[in-house]
């Protein structure tokens, strides 16, 4: 079986991990992420790409839990002779294990390598499929195309927005940066193309799914692939399950709501990308009108709160995919 | 009083706290070193500069005295990381602390600055100087001219010639790669013009002394100070204090003596650099005979093995430059 998920980093992370451990004692399938790289970003001379990481080191266990993000018993010694020197991105977490993998990639990058590769030769460290399910990570362009925000004061990157600014300077537009040349990194519109199912992990539907459609040609890849496409909101009761997406989707103008992002992301049979929405029990009520807009919907706990929530929500989504008439 | 000194890393390091140490207790005095910027390079988009961070790690109290270079207490987390997703480049360490310093150093590049500046901000963090002596830090140039090594299996970076390949490989010829429209970085030129006194430190002839004497300007400054130009040797009968100089000289067809490299920086009654030099004493004999070439000579125990010794030899020098007639 072939799933596809595009995805972000945290949510995304959670979600691959329910993915992984669903189909990890069936029969052998292969699990792809394409993963978002408009967080990605230089700083001081070395590449960052804060989805990619988080995804590799959550699949990889060696993540930190506790943060949601960065590597577990992490130190901090090369970010405290930076503050030493009065230099540094104090909204930016430069952990000593994670600039190791900041370093590789740098170096990769550096030895003329595209983003994929550098991603291939860093995640073989670690085996990140377990049992039956092998997983690939994909960024889902190699071109350096980055999320900025365009406020009130200005136009900044994304990740100084969320995380030095809190998402609290309101966001008026998001820009992604020289994204009209770039490309789908290598085996992105295959993998949509021939997989199985196509998820949309819950995982920002703005600045992280919305980025990775925003590539040239994914959003049509999506939209024309054979396989279902099945989405998870990840908006629960009018109220996003991590992060601050609301922040992102009023700048785009979609209500924080279940219902309103998957129309947002719109039914296949009106061009859009979506066979299947999966929400939350508390929403079932009103994403009941997505039935006649063209979307199966299902509603079920919608929380990952550990791998057991997490794979109940996949099977939710692959049996949704099962549900419909067979296309293609 | 003003002492400018021309000096590489870990030589340089050491004769520079004999300066310090040798002038803290008496008048003001203002110590500037102008240091070899041949060594650096980058590594994984970021900026290495050996002989800089060697002179302000040591000068700053803050080096491993064993090792001779790099930081005390270092750890090596990152490059553990590094070696783990099988990058790295096992013949140059990069510890943790180091990593600190290039990171913040390759901000400051991307900032904008130059390397004058960087290394500006970088030394501010600690007192250089002791007592009545300052000491400032110039790169011999703010411009990235860096010494290649050409070998009979072609041309690498200095670094890696003498870090990976200890000097093995016989060195054919050194380049500075675009040395031509290199300038001396700001307060060079003045800081040689304006001086009581210039010394050049033990330091290697060819490759530390050698490249900053090539940066256009620098060469004809110090020939022709006003203040009297002394150099040390940094070879003590026939065989080089540290280091694998003895591979730099031959390249360029000197030989391994302190009279030999005394001829080489020359006279500066002929057009040369020196009007002193100081020789060990087992090197008195052979040196006599630079006095007739018009360079005065003292010979005195040349091993920097503590303060003490250094101190003697920077008080040699700055006796043998008093004891000359007034220039200028």
């Amino acid at each position: 079986m072939r799933v596809t998920v595009l995805a972000g980093g945290v949510g995304g992370s959670r979600f691959l991990k329910g993915v992984r451990a669903a189909l990890r004692d069936g029969e052998p399938s292969e699990i792809t992420a394409v993963v978002n790289t408009g967080d990605d970003m230089w700083l001081a001379g070395l590449r960052i790409a804060p989805d990619l990481d988080t995804i590799a080191y959550a699949l990889a266990g060696v993540n930190d839990e506790e943060r949601g993000w960065g590597r577990a018993g992490e130190t901090m010694r090369v970010s405290e002779e930076l503050a030493a020197f009065g230099v540094g991105w104090p909204w930016f977490t430069l952990g000593d294990l994670d600039l190791g993998t900041h370093i590789a990639r740098t170096a990769f990058l550096h030895d003329g390598l595209p983003l994929s590769e550098a991603t291939r030769r860093i995640t073989a460290r670690w085996p990140l499929g377990a049992g039956a399910a092998s997983i690939e990570l994909l960024p889902a362009t190699d071109d350096e195309v980055e999320t900025h925000v365009v406020t009130d004061d200005g136009e900044l990157h994304f990740e100084e927005w969320w995380t030095r600014l809190r998402a609290a300077a309101p966001a008026r537009a998001f820009v992604q940066t020289g994204v009209e040349a770039s490309r789908p990194a290598p085996g992105v519109l295959e993998a949509i193309r021939d997989a199985d199912v196509v998820l949309l992990a819950p995982s920002n539907p703005v600045v992280s799914i919305g980025t990775i459609l925003g590539i040239p040609g994914i959003r049509d890849a999506v939209a024309t692939t054979p396989a279902p496409v099945i989405g998870v909101a990840g908006i629960i009761g009018g109220a996003v399950v991590r992060g601050m997406a609301d922040a992102c989707l009023s700048a785009i103008g979609v209500a924080t709501d279940a219902a309103a992002v998957a129309r947002h992301y719109g039914p296949r049979s009106a061009g859009g990308l979506l066979d299947g929405w999966l929400v939350d029990e508390v929403d079932a009520a009103s994403a009941a009108g997505l039935e006649a807009d063209g979307i199966r919907t299902r509603a079920l706990p919608l929380r990952m709160r550990d791998d057991a929530s997490s794979v109940a929500i996949v099977r939710a989504a692959l049996g949704l995919a099962a549900s419909g008439s067979t296309r293609g």
